[in-house]
């Protein structure tokens, strides 16, 4: 993986100087030099303040320039104003990276915001990266360093690297994670990141071999394509979990399509991760649970588990949460059922869920757990502990962990309750056996552990083939129109007529039965004609996005009376509906027959770029929100994803007394309209509703297609 | 509230004898014994072995005839062979109530449970009540006993009471409570519930004035019915708890409605929870996490909650996970605004969440929570704490505590971290504060105490009035029909005639348009001409429960030509779909006008008798599942819980340019419907299919009805 080089300081600095170091216990820069040494860092320590004297046995440096070699990374713990000058300090120095711990930036206002801009610009001119301002710092357990100011102890060394927009939740993960024995492997404060951001670290980070599991608190990402970009490069060597905030934060954006409505912030993350193959977690703690597994357990070639324990109770509690995660129970082989009868007690149950009985020795756990192990029909294993009455928890513990260390399948502990489970808690977690004090937080990493194999199973298939013959037809229709256009419209509500907007979809080879705009209702007749009856009529304003809300459209018109009376009906109806709306006239249609009607739109994300959207048309789009997002372009395993977790995909197969409809039309109407939202940005919105979905092998046709322009592009 | 004076011994006895007291410690006999004394419990103490000696400084006597007085409660730990034999000389010295602890019962096979079933006729024979076997024991921290056989220590004393089907659970509880620093008031392990089961506990329990909280496990409920009425007359009181495992463990029943196949006895058992107030947990930390909030917070007026933090991040974590748990961020009020800026830093937020940022002092933190608790927009407060860095938690703990204790509004704290936090989590504890370790869990418990709120404020409105008229004339109608059946019908297929099926819906005041059985071309044109056109025909046989399937059913005929064509037509139709079927004509209607469909059905529950269903009709119902569920008969505020929680109901509000529909019709059809579902449990299911939903004011058609008769009823 290809790593920033000027991000090593971070991560292996030769020499590090901190700027502000402190006699005084109560600064930062006591907390910092007095976690520096103690964490037995083993380059160069330079404690620098203008006052000298000595900390810890070392004398302080009085000025920056006077920093001997080695040298590479600045560690600033003095007040916001004066951080600017000691930043050029360093730069004249020979330093190349900056750690400003202190606040009083960009979070305290306007004039904290000039502050740290004057900082980048520093840092800039002397070819120096910038982590922070406003961080708790920087950690690795087994370089080791510790670079924050925090009260003692730092975390145990292990194999998670967490890295964090937030400082306060630093604090807390570092504390709760050592009184979890939870160990990290290296921690990243980033503060308000002036210079590096999330994304920047995430291949540093992930290029430490002591770092299998990469975590992520996220307030946001600085850009979202190269945010997927990165993530995508390292998800297929490491897992990263994401915990994304401010999940309700973000206003609606202002929309004139049901896509646009719909995208939300929210839709766009959630596609990226999926892209990306980034796992989200919804609470700190099962990204932690789920941390632990991916870091400890090999992936399950399967979703089949099987549930051992020494008790009725937990087993059902297990085998519901199992299912409700995903997972299933495994149908244990007769093989493995007579070998289990050969153990265990005549009462005990040898279907899955295992239930040895209460008197379930720590030999009859080790051999029952390999038993399992062993069946071809077993994926993985959670074994359940709760304190045995004849036996202590510790003593299973001891005779389980060689059978999980020979497996190759996954396998994790519900231990139950606290105080006489705590020797085999310390036993598992020595180990690096994932445990779990409920059965359900237990079964949730199972499940996270089996969606990982599977994108790792998943391949990466091409997306459509090149589309330069499209992309130029496309590129053609649009600048004829814009070259009639008296002004570039950048009116939100500026849509494209719809002949334009079907012309484009056509370009990328999806079908757009001809709508001809008649202006009046001789024209209507005589375009009804040409195209053939039943005809459909469609008022055509630019004021009017949803046509059927004012009664716009008339469908299966069979004679030239009933196409001549519509087309006055639908002007009248969208006039008394809509007074100013500028009515251009009707779109005239052949009807086509009946078929199920999807609807498929893409808006350009902000973040993320272009965002394809599919689901329900009519009512059901907004009302029932049965709609699934992908980043655009997408590949058939991502059609086939959106088909599969909607209502309006599922509905495609058939379902009872409804036929079934053209599932492979849809997907490649869904990776063309991608690809065209892709090559076209200027494209604000696009929507198809509906895309009328005929028979198997029938085809689909864009009925109706809005597009909006958006000029100004960023 | 009424208690059975047959369980006062199990809670409150004078005396127990301890049957198999032992003088080896790997007994349970010696574990029960060496509780019982070192509980301090207060009544007598008689420890009873055949062979005598000396436990714990007590004298052991030889024989149950020779335990002298006072002795009401027996714990009988023999092996399962002597155990009837001991339980009735406990029956001749007058014992009145026995806990069995020992397994090698029902849960070995039949000779097990043949045993079982001795002990309760022995039992029943002597106005004996049994708990058990094969169960943990009880436990009382305040009376205080300790009738269990786990190793020490018990419990905390506490506010929440456990009763639980599983003993393991028990023993994991009371251990994870104990290093938790949980307290529990009352635990019953109820074993093989050959007698005793966890309905008859509930109200015994809920009458002791340390619960305040009653959490069970269940694995399902001994008598539906009685369940719900025991648990509605407690929970207006005390809030009960309820993790129900089990979820997935039942298979579909046959069925050959669609009610019938979606009303699983997970939606029976949801209903069931709703209806008597039983909040349902999904997970065993979710149930405790509820219960200390539960225990210790006063109920909010409403939703609105403040966030009170210092440190952005944990803010936004909190607001996500309060909306995502139903709940608001309380819009701060001017005042308190003005109030806050006066005592914070000019950088900190004064906005929901108020981020007192990181200097904030124990004072500040208090003076802040007094602020945010005095304003009226403000329901309950959420207190963010991770270690704070330049204070201790613990200090801020002492701090907000007499504040917390002085409100009348609920807060929760989450604090953040483990070791650093210590101090402020025993000080919380001790002051009955509930804290939590994520503000995820901390906002869920928050939702929970508003549930609460919202259910005792909840009038319990009449059902519908007095039904004898309507009950009169269905029990006419079903017994004519009856008296003209040849024999019985009980086969799951052999549904009632449509018409009677209509005419039974009529009885309960809900409007079936007629349905006349035309048996020939020429009578269905008769009865067309007789109801008016345009005409529906649906073809009539008890073998085709879904007519449109066949394509069965053809509408809006307009002449007697297309009435005759279509008799015939929907007749020749059913024939080619199913050769097989008994084809007994077809039925004329009229056609209504459109409308929105929905569906309306019944179904008799094993556990909890007539369950309503209500949902989208067409494809939306299996497909989508798109239904709710009540126990039937419903309130008004029921049917509007229906209308709430399904699309089909959102849908009746309006929708776009979908017109509203008449609501009030839809609400009068469920609760006729399910008063008729309740007062015949032989109509094993009902089903209105489609009820046709008119404009405002309009009503409600019911144009399909099916029923089915369970004549052996249970």
């Amino acid at each position: 993986m290809q790593i920033d080089p000027t991000l090593a300081p971070f991560f292996a600095p030769k020499g590090v100087a901190v700027i502000g170091a402190s006699t005084d216990p109560s600064k930062l820069g006591y907390g910092l030099a007095r976690n520096l040494i103690q964490s037995n860092y083993q380059g160069a320590i330079h404690l620098v303040n203008p006052k000298g004297g000595k900390l810890f046995g070392r004398e302080i440096i009085p000025s920056i320039r006077a920093i001997p070699d080695p040298v590479d990374l600045a560690i600033l713990l003095i007040p916001a104003g004066a951080t600017p000058a000691a930043l050029a300090e360093c730069g004249e120095r020979g330093i190349k990276a900056a750690l400003i711990g202190s606040g009083g930036f960009r979070e305290t206002g306007a004039e904290g915001a000039a502050l740290e801009m004057e900082c980048l610009r520093i840092a800039r001119s002397y070819g120096m990266r910038l982590i922070g301002p406003n961080c708790i710092g920087l950690q690795d357990t087994h370089l080791p360093i510790d670079a924050t100011f925090l009260p003692p102890p730092g975390p145990l060394p292990g194999d998670v690297a967490f890295i964090s927009h937030s400082g306060a939740i630093c604090a807390a993960v570092i504390d709760w994670a050592r009184g979890q024995s939870f160990g990290i492997s290296r921690l990243v404060s980033l503060g308000n990141q002036v210079d590096v951001n999330e994304t920047d670290v995430l291949a540093p980070v992930a290029a430490d071999p002591f770092t299998h599991v990469l975590t992520l608190y996220l307030e946001g990402v600085s850009d979202g394509r190269r945010f997927v970009a990165e993530a995508s490069r390292i998800t297929p060597e490491k897992p990263i979990i994401a915990l994304k905030v401010g999940r309700f934060a973000s206003g609606q954006r202002a929309a004139a399509s049901h896509t646009g409505a719909l995208a939300g912030q929210e839709s766009a993350f959630n596609a990226a991760f999926r892209r990306a193959g980034v796992i989200r977690a919804e609470t700190s703690e099962e990204m932690f649970d789920w941390a632990r597994a991916l870091a400890w357990c090999p992936p399950p070639r399967g979703r089949n588990v099987a549930v051992l324990t020494n008790a009725g109770g937990p087993g059902v509690t297990a085998s519901d949460a199992l299912e409700a995660n995903g997972m299933r129970l495994a149908e244990l082989g007769v093989e493995t059922r007579r070998a289990l009868k050969e153990i265990l007690p005549p009462a005990a149950s040898l279907q899955n869920p295992v239930d040895m009985l209460a008197s379930a020795s720590p030999e009859q756990y080790a051999q029952c757990l390999r038993l399992l192990l062993e069946d071809p029909a077993v994926d993985a294993v959670l074994v359940i502990l709760p304190p045995p009455p004849m036996f202590t928890a510790g003593a299973v513990a001891k005779a389980l962990i060689p059978v999980i260390h020979h497996a190759e399948k996954p396998v994790v502990v519900a231990l139950m309750g606290e105080r006489l489970i705590q020797e085999a808690v310390e036993h598992f977690r020595a180990a690096r056996v994932p445990e779990y004090r409920f059965p359900e937080r237990a079964a949730s990493a199972l499940a996270v552990l089996a969606q990982r194999a599977e994108h790792l199973q998943r391949s990466s298939q091409p997306v459509l083939p090149c589309c330069d013959e499209e992309r130029q037809k496309a590129r053609l229709i649009l600048q004829a129109y814009l070259d009639c256009q008296p002004a570039p419209a950048d009116d939100p509500n500026a849509f494209l007529p719809a002949e334009i907007a079907a012309a484009l979809v056509e370009a990328y080879g999806i079908q757009a039965p001809i709508a001809r705009l008649a202006r009046s209702a001789d024209e209507a007749v005589l375009f009804a004609r040409q195209i053939g009856f039943p005809a459909a009529v469609k008022v055509a304003s630019p004021d009017l996005p949803h046509k059927s809300d004012v009664n716009g459209v008339l469908l299966n018109l069979n004679s030239e009376a009933a196409v001549r009376e519509g087309y006055l009906r639908v002007i009248e109806n969208a006039r008394q509906a809509r007074p100013q709306a500028r009515i251009l006239g009707a779109h005239v249609q052949p009807t086509l027959p009946a078929g199920q009607d999807v609807i498929v739109g893409a808006v350009q994300d902000p973040q993320f770029g272009a965002l394809l959207m599919f689901g329900s048309g009519g009512v059901e789009v907004e009302g029932l929100k049965d709609v699934a997002f992908a980043l655009a372009p997408i590949t058939e395993d991502e059609a086939e994803y959106l088909l599969e977790n909607t209502w309006a995909g599922l509905k495609l197969k058939g379902f009872r007394n409804l036929p079934g409809a053209d599932r492979a039309a849809v997907k490649g109407a869904l990776m063309r309209l991608a690809q065209l939202a892709a090559d076209f940005p200027e494209l604000a919105e696009i929507e198809i509703n509906p895309l009328r979905v005929m028979a198997h092998g029938q085809g689909a046709y864009a009925l109706d297609v809005r597009a909006r322009l958006r000029m100004n592009l960023p």
